[in-house]
């Protein structure tokens, strides 16, 4: 039986990936007059006063919805709402393990930017923070921005956020691996969706002056036509020297690459065109833009990938249990940029000095000092209401 | 400490009564490429080509959102989403435990029919069902008609339906008791908001011919002003004979009485204007529209309220878990009248003949027969896609 074969059968053995489940006994009628009718009426009461009461007597302290319409799930495209089910589920099953957090898949019946903003504003009393997901670009963008000028509860879209933070912690690390600076290293992100943006933005906003953001089409600049409003603000901050050519042509010197666009984009010539001990976070998925043992081989010090079984795993689950975890028990009203700058600082300390090294520069996913870590740091920098 | 200072203790270390629990392990790398990426697209492009697989492989097969905007929370009134939360984690602990059926609270930002209609719609495909909870009359009624409209999964107004049926229930075997029948038996239902109007129409679908619907005013009749369009639209069936005075008046000569109003309105004088062998549901909460023994006094010969300590207790959990586990396991798209009747009729139909008795008409809540009895019931009857 194949992997996919086995996955298939098992989800439909399991039903759903997750169960809701009872925290309180109702087996008799003392205890249902505690949990509902009516006792219930007390917690009632205590909010209908104070909605902030709610952090205290109801599950909004410590659950959130995991918020998707299905436009851009994993590889898979623009599956509709059914289909993203088992990857929500999954979501928050990882949520769930990693970070001790309720989580609630909802997946929603419209693809329409104004009908999700209204949609979560309205469900959001429930819950203590929202997870958006596999939302295309560059709608994401306006969604997660303005639900969080509508919301108090913190709203994250872990494509874009999760994965910045990480790759931040892996570059934080490569660049003491080879003693690059943030200040001197000149960065190529491959991919202008919502992953690389977001990418580029928190390598900006954690000191590195010189990002040129490329798509198919190569180095996007000031110039280039067709940009969405996002792309169009980056160009203000990266591609500061308004250069134009292919991906080639932007390695040519370049210290790190990220890539989060397509398989085997990345050839030898082009990683032997970059500086010496170049870093290469090559993140398509199953197949990266270059394989480890070629880049290597053209000369690259630090390789990482979104695979597990590879040195360097890029992986979200190190970064948004904690991030929710930290969100939640600090009642922050956002996820700032401090915060995710932290928890991206949190993850690279994970990985002690001595055992830093080019194929060690990041925790391993399974790594139970993680989630609090991230947490801690998270709650150290929390903005609160 | 008295019982509402326990109950708020007891939510304060709740801190929430539901959960959401992994039903499948990501301890390891083989775990998470089976339950998460890359194994999970297999279900969902099986789901991406035939949404209805949705029901084979996630949660949608077992699980209800339990929807209120709290606009009309238990007797405490519109007391709105925040504070109406403890009571829609109680409603999802009860789904739990008396029908394992996974139940999420969804408490909404909005008391517009149209807004609340249009997210529902929108949150509805990771649902089975929807059970819509604690909301005001007649909005109610509006957004349930327009959501079955809209949905095919269940849509289920509990404050109507669930006490329709099992009022139902109990006056099929006080009918048994008393030996009186449905088309000659006087009815008077006061209070005329979700659940007396759903009695009333329960107990026509049943059969009964005569029934007059009261509220603060008196007799309802197509001559009342004020009335809202769901009233009207009963003008037509009840009350036929179109006549006026008060809740005193109505009740000379009747069988049966259906409190859902408020404490104390009946007197021992109007018990004994009724006909002999009257039959009382007076379900006002915590205190009855008369109490069981003053009623009995005055020639009642059957009595229930919503009450655990009297004889006779009417509540709702003996029927909703059975109704939606039934619905779910059937891949019902509707809870038709049918469905609802024989819910009833297999309520009624545990208690035995040799059991049956002016003071124990009804199962009790903890029966453990009584879900799979109603489920079963309404699968037999149930109306599938």
């Amino acid at each position: 039986m194949t992997n996919s074969e086995k996955a298939l059968l098992l989800h439909e053995q399991w039903r759903g990936k997750i169960s809701t489940n009872a925290k309180c006994s109702v087996k008799t009628r003392e205890d249902l007059a505690l949990a509902y009718t009516p006792g219930v009426a007390e917690p009632c009461n205590v909010i209908a006063k104070d909605k902030d009461a709610a952090y205290q007597y109801t599950i909004k302290a410590n659950t959130i919805a995991v918020v998707s319409d299905g436009s851009a799930v994993l590889g898979l495209g623009n599956i509709g709402p059914y289909a993203a089910m088992p990857v929500m589920e999954g979501k928050a099953v990882l949520f769930k393990e990693f970070g001790g957090i309720n989580a609630f898949p909802i997946c929603l019946d419209t693809q329409d930017t104004e009908e999700i903003i209204e949609t979560v504003v309205r469900i959001a009393p429930g819950f203590g923070g929202i997870n958006l997901e596999d939302i295309s670009a560059p709608r994401c963008f306006e969604i997660e921005e303005r639900l969080k000028e509508r919301l108090s509860i913190p709203v994250f879209h872990d494509d874009q956020h999760g994965t910045a933070i990480v790759v931040l912690a892996g570059v934080i690390n490569a660049l003491k691996v080879t003693g690059k600076t943030k200040e001197a290293s000149r960065v190529v992100v491959n991919g202008a969706g919502s992953a690389g943006i977001a990418i580029a933005k928190l390598l900006l906003n954690y000191g590195f002056l010189h990002i040129v953001l490329c798509d198919k089409t190569g180095m996007l600049s000031e110039n280039t036509p067709g940009l969405n409003w996002m792309q169009q603000k980056l160009m203000a901050v990266t591609n500061i020297e308004k250069k134009e050519g292919s991906l080639s042509d932007a390695l040519k010197g370049a210290d790190i690459f990220i890539g989060v666009s397509a398989p085997g984009i990345v050839t030898k010539e082009m990683v032997a065109s970059m500086n010496k001990d170049s870093i290469l976070f090559a993140m398509a998925n199953p197949v990266p833009e270059i394989m480890p043992d070629l880049a290597k081989e053209a000369g690259a010090r630090v390789v990482g990938t979104g695979r597990s079984d590879f040195p360097n795993q890029v992986n979200n689950v190190v970064a948004f249990p904690g991030i929710f975890k930290g969100a939640l028990e600090a009642k922050a009203s956002q996820i700032t940029e401090e915060m995710k700058l932290a928890a991206a600082k949190a993850i690279a300390g994970l990985v002690a000095e001595e055992e830093l090294n080019d194929d060690n520069i990041l925790p391993q996913p399974f790594d139970p000092r993680v989630c609090e870590a991230v947490s801690n740091a998270v709650i150290a920098n929390a903005t609160t209401l």
